[in-house]
């Protein structure tokens, strides 16, 4: 079985170009169609791995994607930024006035929105799926309609591009996560300088300043922190932070620390910064 | 003119349950169909004061609205929290069974997917807006069709509720924002006892512990912290920050540090704290 990794959303997602960047095109992909889906095919050991989007440079984390890995324990072992860039496709020879319709994901559509004020004549669906609408034109052979999807859509489909780069804002970068079941080497790798924590405070003054403190004085850099309120429990928060850093001995220096001095502390995953 | 307070959605949205509260119903609603329109309601005088979701439980911080108030130079004047209830409402004598579609938001209809999965004979539709389905339902007198929407919109369109919090995870707090074009009274007004911070750092190490420390050493309580990265800059991050404090005066003893410390800073608003 195996040599198979779990993406969201089928062929020529944004999912599918990291796995196969990543990855160097030598996994296949499984497709899903939700994160929890995803999720689902790694806990029941289908594959081994999967990617998964986490925040992106528009709307920051994908929290529910952070609660997923942590409630489900799985761990993080890579990462992978994308530039995400949305093209308008059709079948060959049909042009922009052609296009009397374009099918998207409402999260595509609304970050095209200021191109389709340009292009009035066109109507906005919304559909499941960014890259499978293409797929659908490609097979049925659909005229007057189009997708916007991923350059490595049009390739798989065979799709011409209409107009390149419609996103409204045009650095859209996405951080994915490589993620697996468990870490099956915990070797002290040394290509590894980078981790995902994750724990829990109170909002007693200054709490989360004395954490940080610990963390700079074992020379850990932050690159990213979240707080998030524990519902269940006022005046409670857990906080998601990634720590880079450059001796892997600091990491385990500032972990025995954090352990002591957070609640509920946790190491979500120790991987390479995919960012030099 | 103006008496008036513009909200995201129509009546008997979540907004419009928000700004009844906050305003012990002494404003006119005035709707509008996204975020972007809000924000120019207000830029061009249109009304003096908005409400605005700024974060939730589920999902975490909606940054395209810190965005949306950071680049309008906007000023947070208070805040709201509320507990999203979803509902299954549909026209008068109709039972679950009766109902064949429901129409709503595709992110009502990811909340409330569990719920649906027990009623698999209700085709789930995807539209724009949860509570403009309701009203449609009750104006038109649509039968087979049910919305998802709250307690507010069965009230005011008068539809009975089928099935109560029909969202998976039952507690959805959301945080609303109440927003204004400039802080009409600037005045050190004792019952303002929270501020919505923005500043920028470099990821040099420690930079970070440096400000949260100067912040408990004016004893101001961290209550949300969130980092974005600069993609322009990189290594380069903003950060949003809520503190909470006792005396005005610790506050304007932080800032003026921090103003000194940290690029960009700035402060997005001063307000009272709805926690209690």
């Amino acid at each position: 079985m195996k040599n198979t990794v779990a993406i969201q959303g089928i062929q020529g997602s944004f999912h599918h170009i990291v796995a196969d960047n990543y990855f160097a095109n030598s996994l296949e992909v499984l497709p899903c169609e939700t994160f929890d889906a995803l999720v689902s095919q790694l806990l029941e050991g289908k594959t081994d791995i999967a990617v998964m989007a986490i925040e992106n440079s528009i709307a920051g984390s994908i929290i529910p994607n952070y609660a997923l890995i942590d409630t489900n324990d799985l761990q993080i072992v890579g990462e992978y930024y994308l530039d995400i860039q949305h093209h308008l496709m059709a079948l060959e020879g049909q042009s922009i006035s052609d296009i009397k319709e374009v099918h998207s994901h409402p999260m595509a559509l609304l970050q095209c929105k200021e191109f389709f004020k340009m292009h009035p004549h066109i109507k906005l669906v919304e559909a499941r799926d960014t890259a499978d609408v293409a797929r659908k034109i490609s097979e049925e052979n659909i005229t007057g309609i189009g997708a916007i999807a991923s350059e490595k859509a049009s390739g798989l489909f065979g799709l011409p591009i209409v107009a390149e780069s419609i996103q409204t804002i045009k650095h859209n970068e996405t951080r994915f996560v490589i993620i697996q079941k468990i870490n099956p080497e915990k070797s002290e790798d040394e290509s590894k300088n980078k981790a995902s924590l994750k724990f829990e405070l109170s909002s007693k003054r200054g709490s989360l300043a004395t954490v940080l403190n610990v963390m700079s004085d074992c020379r850990l850099n932050l690159t990213k922190i979240q707080s998030l309120p524990i519902i269940a429990t006022p005046w409670k928060y857990s906080f998601f932070v990634d720590v880079t850093f450059e001796a892997y001995s600091d990491f385990e220096k500032a972990k025995s620390l954090l352990n002591l001095m957070a609640e509920n502390f946790k190491v979500l995953g120790v991987y390479k910064n995919a960012r030099l």
